[in-house]
Order: structure tokens, then sequence, then C-alpha cells
């Protein structure tokens, strides 16, 4: 039973004048404790880095590193075959970035959480999730490392006794696995359900998964997307739904202090 | 009559496979002071940012930002209007770049040194520079900001009261009015001539102006440019001729600390 | 007074999964009579480019090309200081780009309408203007060129016997000059208005400036934009107007056929 | 017994102020018959298509479009998991471009060939290869699709009747399953060896392959790299090699008319 979660979200996925989702920036940090800003490759640029750091600095949201593959055209959805020291050249220069603009407005960097195709290729890749971790333990030991409980990359995170959280994914289903399963999403989700969802996980550390079954699930921060149809409304009814069940909501730093 | 300068020169100004210039990175580390490593908007990219940065850490070769306009095919020298404070942010983009790089080898940031069309639009553009010496007193109070002595960067500069460092072009001509007179270069420059213009600055504070004249310059760093045919040579002429004058070279760090 | 004109509208202006404005590219289709399709350098990219030639095809809507500058992050709105040569290279890609979905499904390059900035720097411009009608005299003598009537562009059009279009700005205001008006919009325009405007020109050309006098402006097409709010509406309040009043909208090619 | 071959090279795969391999290209243009044109995804630039088209143009030398993957950091070999007809789009935008600067110098699009990873990707993929083939017989039902002969885009050509030019790699090794062995050139290939691999290949039909075997191989043009130190060397060897053998060398389009 969670007594504290963090509650994470992407954030700054527009690029020049576009615009991601239906979601306004400013409401979303009131709802979140942590941010996952996209850093120029697969979204966002330095005027939207700019803004939503300070934003997230604003809030007390915890601030994080979101570095995707180059690939805006796709929004970093493509896997790239790639060499794993290139990868991790890429994940630096987005983290250094993000950590600039951190440092204008008096916001450590809180996390790395890479993105779409990147998260899923380091899943499942022990290479270049070592490489990441012994990367991270000279940069950035400190900076919490958002993966899923399943991953390479938490294991990784583990064996090198690297900070590390484990993430709920609030808006997308699980298979037995344990994996996500990813489905164009067909019509908007139902805040109450998803916010019911996290509290359940929560609360008992079960999920239902696609087949039916119940599965045990670890987990540190909820995850939730901005760009979802209807995502202001979803993060306020699982904020909301916490809320109601004791569950506090603290950044994904204060989180992992109760951990150790 | 100087007895110590800093000897600076852009890095890194690849892409991809594609390289620039004739001399090899390894060969220019070992004559210069100071590195002006490109970050990626104009040239540059996390790979040849990783190796520079290393090499520099390698060589006690200070390490410095390189920011220029987002503008790939354009090598950064053209004139791209832009608002000054997205200009800012994009600034800052690349300084985080290179200073991630420099954490990961325990390089600090040495300087910041605007690119090209940047750099020369900052030099007349009294408000992009107060706007980045205004950043870079809560940025980087520390790093150097290299320009001409002539420009509103340092006006900006000593006004704030960051410290600045004034270049002196090896590789490039001046007129009258103290500004760079850019040709199109034909054939190679000599070496022995280049060499003897530095030595003749450093050692009497004066150059000759395309109009023939002398003029009075003041400069803490020489400059010259890694893409010039035969760079290298005119490297080593300017790193012997110095020598040779009884001129130390060292990095802009310590030529600053000879100065306060 | 006017029987017949051109209503074009800028399409396709968004990147990868990003879109710009709120009016689906097909409810806009059934509005317009010429598109001006976004070839990939300030929006666009092959998949809209295919996507919105296909539509216009099918709806019997001109295929233009809109080349930009080479600005995605500032959607080409950013004047890039560029050598015309290299300028006209840049345009040629971007029109092969349009002409080549267009042969996919037999729709023929009707126009080529320059955008932002480039739109802007052409029309006072008589070197880049002149430049670009010898071109399009070899490669495309038959596509109509989009302009303002007092621009360099239409004159360089005129002087060489070239087929060109002048434009009528329904969504923007008109000074004395006879120039464009760039105000951030503040809030949706009225369509009753803007319809009010287009028909009033069509009828007596004549436009109200901003400094409120009666100002001649000629023209065969009418130009509104997809990103301006309420877009929809606007596009479909001007062609209910012009019905009203009895004005057919047609191509440009059909409206070119009525000049000569 | 072969009495006439296309030679084939990558051309144009600079970008900006870039340039790639140590050949110029107006002596590489007096060798070859058939230019592959680098068209701005992996390489390439507005400027470079320009140049080097006109360059084709004036020696006879037939036109190709020459697309890759969006990579310009990977030079189009890295793999990008992508959608076939999102492939397609991509390399229709790429042909455009190299026929839009033939029609500006009379010269027609002669053949495509895919570069590097989506090369190799179309070799192997049958979906895509067919979704090429069929989109070529409307676009440029004329125009040569170069591939190798073991590959599916061999195979699509073939059924679909459209007509397709197999290759025959001078700088490369392949394997006894008639792959290409792709190894990291160490030093630079001997040019008496190469010519000597292609004037064997031509008469006999055979080509050692790397396991020491004599494998049949089928083609109708070689193609050798740009980039390959040397190149400049080698294709001259290899062209007075063919020529010593009694071997005509004849652009793409004039061999496929001796085939039908």
């Amino acid at each position: 039973m969670k007594q504290v979660v963090d509650l994470n979200c992407d954030m700054g996925e527009g690029f020049g004048q576009w615009v991601l989702g239906d979601a306004p920036d400013d409401q979303i940090m009131k709802i979140i404790s942590s941010a996952n800003i996209a850093a120029g490759f697969h979204a966002g640029d330095a005027n939207s880095m700019n803004r939503v750091v300070k934003l997230a600095q604003a809030h007390g949201v915890g601030v994080g590193a979101h570095p995707g593959y180059a690939d805006l055209q796709g929004f970093g959805r493509r896997y790239i075959n790639t060499d794993s020291a290139e990868l991790i050249n890429d994940i630096l220069y987005q983290i250094g970035a993000i950590r600039e603009f951190g440092r204008r407005y008096g916001a450590p960097l809180q996390h790395v959480k890479l993105h779409g195709a990147l998260y899923m290729e380091a899943a499942t890749n022990d290479d270049l999730s070592e490489m990441l971790v012994d990367t991270l333990q000279v940069t950035s030991p400190d900076a919490l490392l958002f993966c899923m409980g399943i991953s390479k990359t938490y294991a990784a995170a583990k064996r090198a006794g690297h900070p590390v959280i484990r993430e709920f994914y609030a808006d997308r289903d699980y298979d037995n696995s344990g994996s996500i399963v990813f489905t164009r999403q067909v019509g908007r989700p139902d805040p109450a359900k998803i916010a019911e969802k996290c509290v359940k996980a929560c609360q008992t550390g079960k999920v239902t998964t696609v087949e039916g079954d119940e599965m045990d699930i670890e987990f540190e921060s909820i995850c939730f997307h901005s760009d979802t149809p209807g995502a202001l409304s979803m993060g306020q009814a699982i904020r909301s739904g916490l809320s109601d069940a004791g569950i506090r909501i603290a950044t994904a730093a204060e989180v992992a202090k109760t951990l150790s």
C-alpha cells in the first residue's frame, strides 16, 4: 500500500509554432510532480525548453530530460539502428540542454527518461542500458533514471547502484508479459477508469492485463501522456483519485528519499 | 608588450561523416590553448562534441562553447532575423551541450564564443549583447566571453563586470574602422607572415590595416581558423613565432588571471 | 466589377504529427479553388504533400507549390540572408517535390507562391524576383506566379511575359502604401466582415486601409490563411458572400484564361 | 561476354560547405556514364543538386535520383523503422527534386537508385519493393530502377515489367550468398585489381567471393563509390581496363536499349 507516488508527464512536445495535444502546459503543471521535457531531437526547441523548465520550477515540479532519437518527423517513435556509443552522445547532448535551462532558473536536473522508441530500445538492449547507466554515474550520479520495472534499464541501474524510478503507465494497457500494449487510441480514455486503475495499482500493486489477469506491478511514479486526448481531465482525475485515497503526490526526488 | 597570450581555434566543425579543413583535430590541439567547439547548430554533432571535448581536456586546452545560428547548410554564416530572447535560448541550448560533455571528462566550461554571423550580429546589436551577458551572469558567471574589442558585446560585458577576452584575428585582415575584412581567401596564407603579424601585435599592440595604416589593437587571445587552407602550418608558425619572441601561450583562463 | 475570382489558401502546414490551425484540410478543400502546398522547408513533409496534393486533385483544386526559407522552427517567417542563386535552387527543390506528387495523382502544377518571409523578400528584391521569373520561364513557363500587385515579383513577371496572379489578402490589413500590415491577430476575425471586405474589393476594386482611406487594389485571387483562428468559418463566409454577390470562384488557371 | 556496360557513381554527397571524398566532381563526370545524385535526405542540398545535374547533362551522363533515409548525420546508412507508404512519399519527394533540376538543364530523369540502408532494406523487403515499383510505374514508367540482381527490388521490377538495371559493385566484396560484404575499408583499394575484377565480370560473368569461390553475377552497370579513397584513380583504371578489353561504356539508358 503506497502512501506517496510521483506523477510524471511528457512536456514541451511541440516544435516552433506547433503544439501537441489539447492540454495547456500551465494547467498540466498544476497536476504533476515531475516533467519529462523534450530536448529538441524528437520534439521541443530551445524556446519550449526554456518555457517549460521555467514553468516546472515555478510549480515545484521536478525537471527531467526526455532524450529521444533525432527524428522530428517521426516524433522519436521510429527505431533508428544506431551505435550505442553514439546514442549515449545524443542523450548527453539533450540532457545538457535541459540542465542548462535548469541552471537559468535554479532547477537542478531531477531525472532522465528516454522517449518513445529509444525508451523501448533501451528496455531490451542490455548494452545500451549499461552504457547509459555508466555514463550517468559519471555525469549525473544523483539524477533519477526513469524506466519500466521489467526493463534491462532497471536491471542495469540496480546493478550499478544508480538511483532509479519505475513507472506505471496510466493511459497504456499491459499484457501478461508486463509489456505495454501500443494501440492507436480510439477516442478519449475515461478519466474515472484511468484514475481507478491508478489507485488500485497504488493500493494493491496489481494491474489487470489485456488478457484479463491480475498482474503484480512495482513502481514509484505514474505516467500519463499530455498528447492523449483529454489529457487534462485525465490528469485531474488521477490526482483527485489518489488524493481521495489518501495517497500523496510528490516529486520523484521526494519519493526516492522515502525509498532509501 | 604582451608576455602571455591565449591561442584559440574553432574545432569540431564537421557533421556526421563530413569534416572541414585539412588539419587533424589532434594536431591542432597540440598548438592551441583554447578550443571553440561547434555545438550542433551550424556544425558539429554529439559525436564530434564528445570527441573534441575529450581531446581538449587531454591536451589541457580550455573548453569553449561556440554557438551559432541554426543553419547547417549555411554553416552559420547567414544572418537569420531572430528575436533576441529566442537567440539567447538557442545559445543556452548549445552551451549546455558542450558543458555536459565537459562534465563527462572533467573539463569545466572555460569560455563562450559566438560563431560566424551570430558573432557579427552580437558585435553590433546592443540588445542581443546585453541579454547574452545578463544571461551568462546567471548561468555562467565565470565563463569568459570571447569577442572583438570594438564590439557591443565587449562593451556589454565590461558594463556588467562579466569576464571577457578580446580576440586578434591572425588569418583575417583589418580595416581602419577596426572591423574584420571578409575576403574569400585566395590560396593559402603565408604562415611566416601570419606569425610575424601576431608577434608584432603582441609586442607593439599594432596591426597594419588593408588601407596601409598602423592601428592600435587590444586583445588577450589570438584566433586562427582550422578551415583555412594550411591551418596546421599556420598554427605551428604562430606558436613558434610567439615562443621565439618570448611570449608564452596559455589558456584564456590563465591569461584572464594575469589581468585581474 | 469582377465576375470570377480564385480563392487560395496555404495548405499542409504541419510537420510529422504536428498540425497547424483548427481547420480540417478536407473541409478547406471544399471551399477553395487553389492550394498553396508547403513543401518541407518551412512546413510540410512528404506525407502531408502526398495527402494534400491528392486531396486537391480530388476536389478540382489547383495545385500550387509554396516554397519557403529552410526554417522549420521559424515557420519560414524569419528572413535568412541568402544568395539569390541559392534561393532559386531551394525554390526549385520545393517546386519539384510538389510537382512529383502531382504526377502521382494526375494534377499538373498550377502555380507557385512563395511563403512568408521569402514572399516578402522577393516582393522588394528585384534581383531575386528576376531570377525567379527567368528560372520559371525555363522550368515552368505555364505555372502561374502568385504575388502582390505592388511587388517587384509582379513587375518582373510582367516584363518577362510570365503568367501571373495578383492576390488580395482577406485576413490581413492594408496600409496606404499598399503593404500588408502584419499584426499579431488578437482573437478571431469576424467572418462576416471579412466576407464583406472581399466582396467589396471584387465589386469596387477598393479596400479600406488602416489609415481609413479607400485604396485601389487589383487582384485575381483572394487569399486567406488556414492557421487563422476560425479559418473554416471565415472561408465559408467568403465563399457564400462571393456567391451571393454573383461572383464565381474558379481555379487560378481558369481565372487566368479569362484574362488573356 | 559483355560488349557494353554502364558505369555509375554516387555524386553530390556533400552538404552545405562540406564535401565527401577526394575526387573532384568534374573529374568523375568524365569517367562515368550514370550519376546517382544525392537529393537532400542523407546528403546533398539544392545547390549541389543543381550543380551536379548541370554537370551530368554537360558530360552526357545519365541523371539519376539517389533517395535515402532522412538522416544527414548517419549519411543514410542507418536503418530507420518506417512505414513503407511513408518511405515511398520520401522517395517521391527526392525524385521530384532531382527531376526538377533536370528540367532546368534539359536532362530527363534516367534512373532511380536507392541509397545505403534504404537500398539494402528494399533489397530484402518485398512490400517496400512492390510499392516502389508500383509507384514508379505511375510516376516514372521509363525511369530505370537500379538494384542488385538477387534483390526483392529486382524481382518486383521484373514482375511488373518495369525497366531495371542490375549492378556490379567494383569496390565492394561479395560473399557466396551473393550479398555485398560491408567492411570498413582499410587503406586504398588497388585500382589495377579493381579494374581486372570488373573486366573479368564483364567477360566471364563471374566474381571471386570472399570465400574464394567463383560466383555467377549478372549486371548491366558497374558501380564505384566517389568516397572510396583514391576514387578517381580507381574509376580511371576501370574505364581504361574496360576500354582495353573492348567493352564500351554507355549510359544505362543506352545499355537498356541493347537489352530489349
